[in-house]
């Protein structure tokens, strides 16, 4: 990057940025919002974590924010890191599952805020298909007689 | 931070920085390093992940920088990201699971680099020791008639 004020180049030690979303189940669906901005398309709630946030509490913050629903038996689901997931910069995303109950509300960043079903899944921006077909994998995997998930606790 | 040209405050946005862990698996013990700088104590192997670079590649990279170890079997275990997991900075820890052979030597930051079994654990920089907790107690679920964690395909 450049300085504001002087324009002369810096070099800034920068990782990929660490970002959140939330899978959230209302009655056997799913929460999409519709984005404001680019890249267009439904996506799953999130955001980037701030400073001196927890990814948890980023995840419930985000919720919070973009669908006004309080998320509650939240836990991580996986880690998505690929530099080509968003071609915008390199963001790495850690996908929490959630529970809430009500009507979803868009706020911030979102347009339009809807209820989906594996069978009725919007075109969706960034890798958040793959991020889908991941969890409804392993909720059949679960259905069909495996135990659920081990998670540390937290 | 301050402009190193002409010292003018710049506001930079910047997040908690992505750390990837590995705990390698060698016949039952896992690979610990002794650290060469602050925090001293022993530590699983692992780092900064790069710009550009999944938390994949960067798992095996550190692993093979600070152990000399091919790790084969990676998979995800867990993401650590409380802010007062390393005093020096927010660092969020995505912490991987992998097997190796051989015998691990000492690279890179580390000053020795050693086999561990449960019993005989050495006194942990970070919050090693509760990630290390975490394991054992998820393996020990497993080993208890619990089905593998379900991870999505990577």
């Amino acid at each position: 990057m450049r300085c504001p004020h002087c324009h002369r180049p810096i070099v800034v030690y920068k990782g990929p940025s660490p970002t959140v979303d939330i899978i959230i189940e209302i009655e056997g669906k799913i929460v999409l919002i519709e984005r404001k901005n680019p890249p267009y398309g439904w996506a799953l709630p999130g955001g980037f974590v701030d400073y001196g946030e927890s990814y948890e509490q980023a995840a419930l913050r985000e919720a919070l924010e973009e669908t006004g629903l309080e998320v509650s038996d939240l836990r991580q689901f996986h880690t998505y890191s690929d530099p080509s997931r968003d071609a915008r910069q390199h963001t790495a995303s850690t996908v929490f599952i959630g529970k809430a109950g009500g009507r979803p509300v868009a706020g911030d960043d979102a347009g339009r805020v809807e209820l989906f079903d594996e069978g009725s899944l919007p075109s969706l921006a960034f890798d958040h298909a793959r991020i889908l077909a991941d969890y409804y994998a392993a909720k059949k995997s679960r259905q069909h007689g495996a135990a659920d998930p081990i998670h540390p606790s937290s």
